[in-house]
């Protein structure tokens, strides 16, 4: 990947930046804007030395990628992506059982910010995406992922059949989200896991579902077909949670 | 609310309002168009005796409130929003307790509308909705809710903690989603039930959380604060389901 350039926009994000020791290297901030949070930002930017410039609603218009900057715009290294190999060292550390999300193809980096930040709350270890087609880290994921993106670490592998595969044989039982699966509330989902979601249209693959141990259907009781891919993940990862009971 | 025309956009979202029996006025397509979905409309505009019109894609992007049309736009009589009583009384005709979401000004129409899809999915028997501040039901809506709003009666009222009051009246008991609740899974969720899902920034307002029953938080085992209010609200439903276990 390599490093560029990255800009987080928006107050909530710039302080979650702050407070997880991201380098900030250019805050930009609306010229006369001395609320709370803003009070709040410029406290943070004078305790590292960030190069502060006052600027007009115009200018933050102008640069900003997601028209959401809330009058405020920090420029900082891009995220890198983790290695698969990271992802279970932090559990390992934490002395958990690796918990996992791996999402295959999701396209929409709105449910990709929203996936990020549900995988950081219900204390998952990590984010697998595929380098193809998918959605990288943008500004937008970064902003909906509501500063998730600078703890819950992201790998990007090349093949989502082939990582699961390995990852297999260190132990971890991989559950694929499917409305032709078994109720989720009548598997088994303790221990090492790995949480496959599926893309908005299309559902999990053919060739990733088939590596999958379980399928974890969510009830579903009314006239649609199915959930928000973000929603799904959410009310799955907190089966797991439950389950887990910690 | 009186009826006024109404565009459904999205293939997905114009077949769904045929299944469920919406009157659609008026169809156009994408001129040439001819894959499966689409040969499903044409179908169903046929049975219905729609006017069809065959248009290039720039007049449907001309046409397109939402941008992703997908080459159909339908017009159809706007979204009706029906009464409280409406939703008992569907409660009442499925021989079920009633399920409820109430929804403290939520503003964002995506997340407005992968609500009421995980309302339907759920089995919930409707969604209640403020009608100051609030976003209402505009084409964005209805195509994040993917169909449900065809099917989910949304209601709108002038005063959410007065409209609690009287629910109560009718033996309904009230859950707010509040981080400093109890535990989901400690509470008992079953019997008559209304779900309350606050802003994303805000949460549940004072007045209303002070309505309520018993305030619910979901496990937070990461380092941001708050999920996303549509996945919120799902993960919070699919614990009722649990509970229900029906």
């Amino acid at each position: 990947m390599g490093y560029q350039e990255f800009t987080i926009e928006g107050r909530n994000a710039v302080i979650e930046a702050y407070r997880s020791g991201k380098t900030i290297d250019k805050l930009f901030i609306l010229d006369g804007c001395q609320d709370g949070p803003v009070m709040t930002i410029k406290r943070e930017a004078k305790k590292q030395n960030t190069i502060v410039k006052f600027v007009t609603k115009e200018r933050l218009d102008q640069m900003s990628d997601t028209g959401k900057h809330q009058g405020v715009i920090a420029y900082a290294a891009a995220y890198e992506y983790a290695q698969v190999e990271d992802i279970l060292q932090a559990a390992g550390e934490k002395g958990e059982p690796p918990f996992l999300f791996l999402l295959d193809n999701i396209e929409d980096p709105h449910n990709l910010g929203a996936i990020i930040r549900t995988a950081n709350l219900a204390g998952a270890h990590g984010v697998i995406i595929p380098k193809n087609r998918a959605v990288g880290l943008t500004a937008v994921v970064a902003r909906t992922s509501a500063g998730a993106l600078n703890y819950t670490p992201v790998a990007k592998v090349t093949n989502l059949s082939k990582t699961i595969e390995d990852l297999k044989k260190e132990g971890i039982w991989f559950v694929c989200a499917d409305m032709d699966g078994t109720r989720m509330y009548d598997l088994d989902l303790k221990g090492p896991i790995g949480l496959v979601i599926g893309s908005e249209g299309e559902g999990v693959g053919r060739l990733v579902k088939e590596k999958c141990d379980f399928t974890a259907a969510i009830p579903m009781k009314g006239d649609i077909d199915s959930l928000n891919a973000s929603v799904a993940a959410g009310v799955l990862a907190y089966e797991i949670v439950r389950q887990r009971g910690n």
